[in-house]
């Protein structure tokens, strides 16, 4: 698949961005480590050059880990002097920024090794963690006024993207979101009614998709294997009978938008989402758990609010395209291309997901994906418009 | 191009529209002209069956225009006895539906005969008409408030298709959009700064779209052809130099959304676009001109606002994505598959074209395509947030 | 599908043939029909210029049959006039190759046009001929001695192409050859033996392709159709069940190449055909039965060998790939390209089919298609080695 | 490329023949290594069961190295141990084949290894073995009378391969061999002729594939870069000049005919080359020189015919296709998967490599690829009939 990278690939990239985006320009006398990383390891960035094809990074049998490994050092030797040193404005902020985007490969890394693992017949293990049994639990709907309401932030203390910004008003109708997520168990159901064979309950892209030769005929989410009438699910931690009381979690936006058809329901707007995000605390199943699979509720609480597992578990559908805010500006220079240029053709999650770091999260935080993408730990919680 | 239909599969299929909506399910002992055209003409309601492969109506060398045209003669004369009758609500909605679909078929028959004749060597003229010489115009910004604004029609006296429904508060933050459709003159101008080769102006998927096989490498808007350092353009009355005072035409929203970021501004959000549509008059550019292509602005005079071809001429591309109004609610029964499913990966155009007819479009019109889309009659107006 | 073109282009085409190669050259004062022409009518030379795209053909609305018509009396009559004239020895043979060329396309409007209509769900009926039901045969094996023997045509009376010559010498070991051809009820027992799902009686190529998507994934011959249990076969004159007794038609090389296989032989090679049919006359099922179909036998008897229906009815395919004999010179010029560039990737096939018009067949003739080709009216001979 | 496995792979793969033809059916209590082994490292013998996805192999992150190389351990201890014992003739016979099957694979690593490391911008050096300089050479034509010869082998004391037998006459008219191999000097004239862009010299299939998106626009044989006027080459020795006095190698079958005909000339047929090889020894470039590249004329002698290097250095194309010898039969039971299946589409190649092990060649050795294949170290010998 071309969305996945090899690990050794997203380390050397993390790399990279420091080595082309401070190192190069900020540290004089910088010896670049290998001339040729330089459009090996770039991954989108045309104002650096032509990135080396996205689809071959498997291929790249060369450099060896070892190789990569020594570049990581190399870097982190010279960046651990430079920040020695009194540093410039935009030198401070492209290391902050460097630091959420490892972040970010942080969380590929695992969904990469997972698709990776997920689809090798010998389905290996790649943590023994084991999985947590989940309660059932029963869910409910929490009401939202809405009305004229902020979202997104402007002059924060704490870094923010710039597809985070600025903070503007939004009008929302009152709304309700279901207090938890939606579960295997109740996919489940969905996966019985017929759901998969039933055009109406889906987007015309989301059913051209279902059966074009890139989906592979759907007929459950990704990792879900059926064998003599009982579903399997492959998790980082070997495969296993699925939960009924866990968190659905890799399906696609169309199957997200489908089962809530089939519900009644719709997804939440990332709006209405970040407001009711507002009572809730950023705590709940991230990847310092070492679960690497969303659980539930044992471990994230219920905000104020009544919504259980906001953050953490899984990415969170929204209906809304990833667009920019009334007056979004890119961050300047060559990292403008960080997140503007992505805003088309792909949906906002939110929430972070059981891969996601803790202290990389925040209500206002914006992922984004195509519709049919499902590789990531996302899922489903239901909304509805308040009657 | 899987797009574009002939003549005659669309002369057939706004029939087989009444045939299947009205004639079978309401005219008791109505007999099908022809079974196998059920599933020959059906578009895209899967409700009916699976239809007939949109890439492949153009193989279908049987049935003959003549049969096509008695087809039409059998289902008008029937729906003529019908309308003798006393009509349920039902009916007498889905009969103006189906006037309305027949006027989108319009629009399509003419942009799909321009695709066939303009990808034909030959370049055959479609009509004589000739082309209106475009005075120089000059582009200044028009002003506007936003606010907490409404758009959308709710209980409305005359017809509105369920997308634009229901009415609904959006909030707007000043903005300006601009007096003119953005011209050949200046487009030219954006590629001649190389713009069709500079990754910096444009998205993502955009900037893959332009060097894909699909796009076969655009250089200009379809139907450009460039021949010892002229541009040419194909019309319906045939291929001429390009006209620097005419509306730019057949871009795509990628193109669009490059052009505007060249210049410092954006699209408009449909928001913006319906807010400031309503100071303007119905009146442009359309189909009854029988121009076939856009024109400015002999016809068309400036709303009160100053705003000068809002409507026809070309279809104005917005930045926003094709999605559900909030509360909206599809069409009951089969004709909820009209819109509501192709809420996915489209952005909304707004005002109409050259080849609308004038009774078919209203401020509150959503039309949508997807960002690669340029075979419609699409333009660009620009915007951009009051400082 | 790429290979048919629409029967206009074919009318054009062939008058092309006589413009492009007679009249241009020859015809001293001659005014083109049509610049534009010799681009959009070119099938493949080169050396003429870069033909329209192939797969394009069918998008050509323009020029009209009118117009193309007009075209063909404009050249007929023009080449009637040059007809009056002393000819050069290069004219006199580009003519008779034009001709020749004719009825090549003669069987090829046939086979397109059924392809068109096989496809159409209307199925519609191209000729009323009725079908000639089919007695009951009996196979034998007819056996030849092989040895030193030559094949192949030197210094002929009558016209041949390139590809026929020069007559050489080839070493066959004993071989028999099957009496008949194989019927659809012979046929009809390798698909319920499950023919089409052992991976054991396949070519590795014909396998992989079997399950592509190109072919859909083949069950029974092009144009047969499987309803409550009984199969239906397409014909020129309309659908109906199939004749257990007729040859089968409309088969790859692959499934050739399979049922032989299943049947413990294998394909003649085209040296075993062509020695083969020396003693048989050149009678058979040919266009001008107008029953566009295979029958067997009720027309052609068996030659002396006892070989029935080796002309007519269908295309033999053979085990040889289609390649220069030895000591083959292409024809000189632009008619260079008439043959000799195809010599790759296809394998040849004698001998003939209900399309083919009578006088343009002969033992030497070879035919050749890709081996999953399977919309010619191509069939099967067994053959084995004489034990 | 679909085409090129990892190391791993390989080394999986052979062990798997063994275990797989042999260890299960005759080694009485055998506990396979890994079950799922069965189907991963299976290459294509759908009788044993439905192979893992070739184009997914380089996936396989897991078994990793180490437990490939345990897996082969464990299987060639069970193997020595079974060769202790008193052995069927099916088991001798296979195990003949598994070493010569193994020897086959050897050589893929190689092109495969040079593939991976060729594509990789980094041109790792694989063997630091250097280039041997190669003296200029004057080709000049070899006659043979030809006649009705012999080739292929029946009933022989050395191992042969199913598709090698039986030993069987064919007519030869008189022809020519070249005494040497193309040269990269040669064949640059041909590129600095415009032989890339010149229709008239490529048959017909070649040129749609130099044009399409798989050749991506080949200019030059695989592995080779132009730099400001200059060409390189990659080797496993890393990246140099080329040496005008080397065999080109890496060129298509369609390249190796366009050039042949550029220089008025063919390829040989199978026929030619095997009766020509007769009065050859069996000497020349081969992979235990540990140059793994072509290297002319300093290791090979010419035979007492007078042809230089038709063994070893690079496998040499015929024209003719992958085809049974008359009264050919595949090795019995799922070895006959070996080779007969693959009969269809490919063309012969003779004489072995500088990537082949030496003893494992023959003058009736056929290898076989399709006729776009380049990866293969594979290059052009002349042939043409003698006047």
């Amino acid at each position: 698949m071309v969305d996945a990278s090899p690990p050794k690939w997203h380390l050397a990239h993390v790399t990279w961005f420091f080595e082309t985006f401070l190192l190069k320009p900020f540290s004089s006398g910088y010896v670049p480590f290998n001339d040729a990383f330089e459009m090996l390891f770039n991954s989108y960035y045309n104002s650096v050059g032509q990135p080396f094809t996205r689809a071959h990074r498997g291929f790249l049998s060369r450099p060896t880990l070892q190789e990569v490994l020594e570049y990581r050092q190399y870097v982190d030797r010279t960046m651990t002097q430079m920040l020695q040193d009194e540093l410039s404005e935009t030198a401070r902020f492209r290391i902050e920024v460097g630091l959420h985007h490892e972040q970010q490969h942080q969380e590929l890394i695992l969904t990469d090794i997972k698709y990776n693992f997920g689809n090798n017949p010998l389905k290996p293990v790649y943590s023994d963690s084991g999985r947590q049994a989940c309660a059932a639990t029963e869910m409910n709907w929490v009401a939202f006024d809405g009305g004229l309401v902020e979202i997104g932030v402007s002059g924060s203390d704490t870094f923010v993207f710039d597809n985070e910004t600025p903070r503007h008003q939004v009008f929302l109708i009152p709304y309700q979101l279901a207090s938890h997520l939606v579960t295997n168990g109740e996919y489940l159901e969905f996966i019985e009614d017929g759901g998969y064979s039933r055009a109406d309950l889906w987007l015309s892209d989301g059913w051209s998709h279902l059966q074009s030769l890139h989906a592979n005929k759907w007929h459950a989410p990704l990792y879900w294997r059926k064998s003599e009438g009982q579903y399997y699910e492959y998790a980082l931690s070997g495969e296993a009978k699925i939960d009924p009381h866990q968190p659905v979690c890799h399906v696609s936006a169309y199957e997200a938008d489908a089962y809530a058809r089939w519900k009644g329901c719709r997804l939440p707007t990332e709006a209405e989402w970040e407001h009711a995000s507002v009572e809730s605390s950023l705590e709940g199943n991230f990847v310092e758990s070492g679960l690497f699979h969303p659980s539930m509720p044992s471990i994230s609480q219920p905000g104020n609010s009544g919504l259980h597992g906001l953050f953490g578990d899984v990415w969170e559908w929204t209906g809304t395209s990833y667009a920019p805010y009334p007056g979004y500006q890119p961050f300047a220079g060559q990292l403008g291309e960080y997140n503007g240029k992505f805003m088309a053709n792909q949906l906002v999650l939110r929430g972070g997901s059981c891969a996601t770091p803790a202290s990389h999260i925040r209500p206002s935080y914006r992922n984004f994906f195509y519709p049919p993408n499902r590789w990531q730990f996302s899922g489903i919680r239901l909304a509805k418009a308040t009657p």
